[in-house]
């Protein structure tokens, strides 16, 4: 591959006035500059973004570590992420912690060590490390501390819209799949929901959720229930897969609402009604506000919250249709 | 952040030392050594892997391109690629073109400025700018070049699985929804399929797979068939659903049978019927064949097609049963 001492060699010029003229960095003429582009082309140079990094101490990579990536939550923010950090200019490091914590720290010591420019980590399980490093850091679904800018859905207000639901319907054999504590330690996460239905006097069976086939687990408790709502739409999937293995019709013997509106809860048999998260733009916005940080040296905001929606579509049957 | 004049200082030694400790490059005495271990656990000090970058010519950063992360199939696909390159010490800058080859060229020429050591492409849509560059490439689902190693399944393999399912149970009116020219320019990939139909004189209607919603175009076409093939799990989950609207009911009224085995094609109701390959073993293949390359500057395998097996699930309705 050329390097600049080609390239040099070829326009006429030092090693530093190409260096200038790459890094826009100086005085180089005009006539000099088109010698030295010319050279470029012809040589089929490629400008070493490494040395330029050193150079300005800007390597022009974001972080992006997420816990998973098949569950398609995490590849639908991924390229809110990586479409917008390309139209900014920047390039995306891509790591998945597989919801290990030991996986996190080392991760987020690799990519210090390569100098990125920020990180943005989805459901983060490490604290100190980041608010110990000296980068610019977005952290989405579960807040670090009050100095590191978060990004979240209005989880409270789906809670609340799902218990709307329930209660308009008169629904009284309720099920909520929560989320696992190991997974987000946010037993408020749909306080909204726990709340508006005590209002009520609604009781409500609570199951921490399991992942995968675990679910098979408690399919024999599924015909106990009118309602289930379950805090992710992948899921949601999942137990819809289980009642149609035990021949349990959703929704005329058992209604499920989901969490999320990934990609598949529109597509499966019947449709998934859902509380619909902002998925692509939560990733939009946290490489806006993080490039914020690594261009102006300063948080601007805080604390993102993303409106949330109730979807109504056929694996719920409300009373007035 | 400490730099390594910092760490040079605390230990009372030469920053030159410090590198030479730090990249193992020439002698250092015990002694010596321990003290600048306790000055860079002092200060914290991450070694610039930048730095190291240039002075050892390998960055230990893979670039991985794909079509597209939505798709189920390329992110699990990706967790193979990830896992396995960091347990062989490499991190992944990931991007994806969206299917468009001006993209692909502009994340080449970034990938070749980042000197990532190798590039892992699925489904290229470029061939000169790999053939052409001077790193170790990786091709995934499509070949770019006799040269360049590739790695696939066997698809012809997995069409003729479909065309024995179909012949066995002596089904005649058919569709196949084949890979669209513009997403994969080959049109033999499922040739099994087709040469075996033919060989037993069975007529097949084709017509080329669409991406997401328009395949609720075809929908009016449905009923006058007994079986659908369709090129991968993603589409066909779309088409399931499509028959879920226009109450068709899958397997009795129309059977479905995708590619891929993608994580949902198990959870979908009725679970689908699909040619399954080894997403996750092609991608830890993908990086041990890479690396083998960068280390050892050749290529040793240049062909790799993994085996595929025809998964029964209840989309379709064998006549034995």
């Amino acid at each position: 591959m050329a390097n600049i001492r080609d390239v040099a060699k070829k326009a006429g010029v030092g090693i530093a006035t190409v260096s200038r003229c790459i890094n826009e960095d100086g005085y180089v003429s005009l006539e000099v500059r088109e010698r030295i582009q010319k050279a470029i082309d012809e040589l089929n140079y490629k400008p070493n973004a490494l040395a330029r990094a050193i150079f300005t101490k800007s390597s022009m990579m974001l972080g992006l570590i997420i816990p998973n990536i098949v569950n398609p939550f995490y590849p639908e923010l991924a390229t809110g992420i990586e479409n917008r950090a390309r139209e900014r200019g920047y390039n995306i490091v891509l790591s998945n912690t597989e919801y290990s914590k030991n996986n996190e720290q080392n991760i987020i010591e690799m990519m210090q060590r390569h100098r990125v420019d920020g990180i943005i980590v989805a459901n983060p399980q490490c604290s100190e490390e980041y608010i110990n490093s000296d980068i610019p850091v977005v952290s989405i679904e579960k807040k670090i501390s009050k100095d590191i800018t978060f990004i979240a859905s209005d989880y409270f207000k789906g809670g609340e819209l799902v218990a709307e639901y329930i209660i308009k319907n008169n629904l009284k054999k309720i099920l909520h799949i929560k989320v696992p504590d190991n997974i987000i330690t946010s037993s408020k996460r749909f306080g909204g929901f726990e709340s508006k239905l005590k209002e009520k006097g609604i009781k409500c069976d609570i199951i921490e959720g399991i992942y995968g086939e675990d679910i098979s687990n408690i399919k024999n408790r599924l015909s106990n229930y009118e309602i289930v709502f379950v805090w992710n739409d992948d899921l949601a999937i999942s137990l819809m897969s289980e009642c149609y293995k035990i021949g349990l019709n959703v929704p005329d013997d058992i209604q499920i609402i989901g969490f999320d509106n990934i990609y598949y809860s529109s597509k499966t048999s019947p449709p998934l009604t859902t509380v619909g998260q902002s998925i692509q733009k939560m990733g939009e916005t946290s490489v806006d506000l993080i490039i914020e940080q690594i261009e102006n040296k300063k948080t601007v905001d805080n604390e993102h919250i993303f409106n949330v929606e109730f979807i109504q579509r056929s694996s719920t049957k409300p009373r007035e249709k």
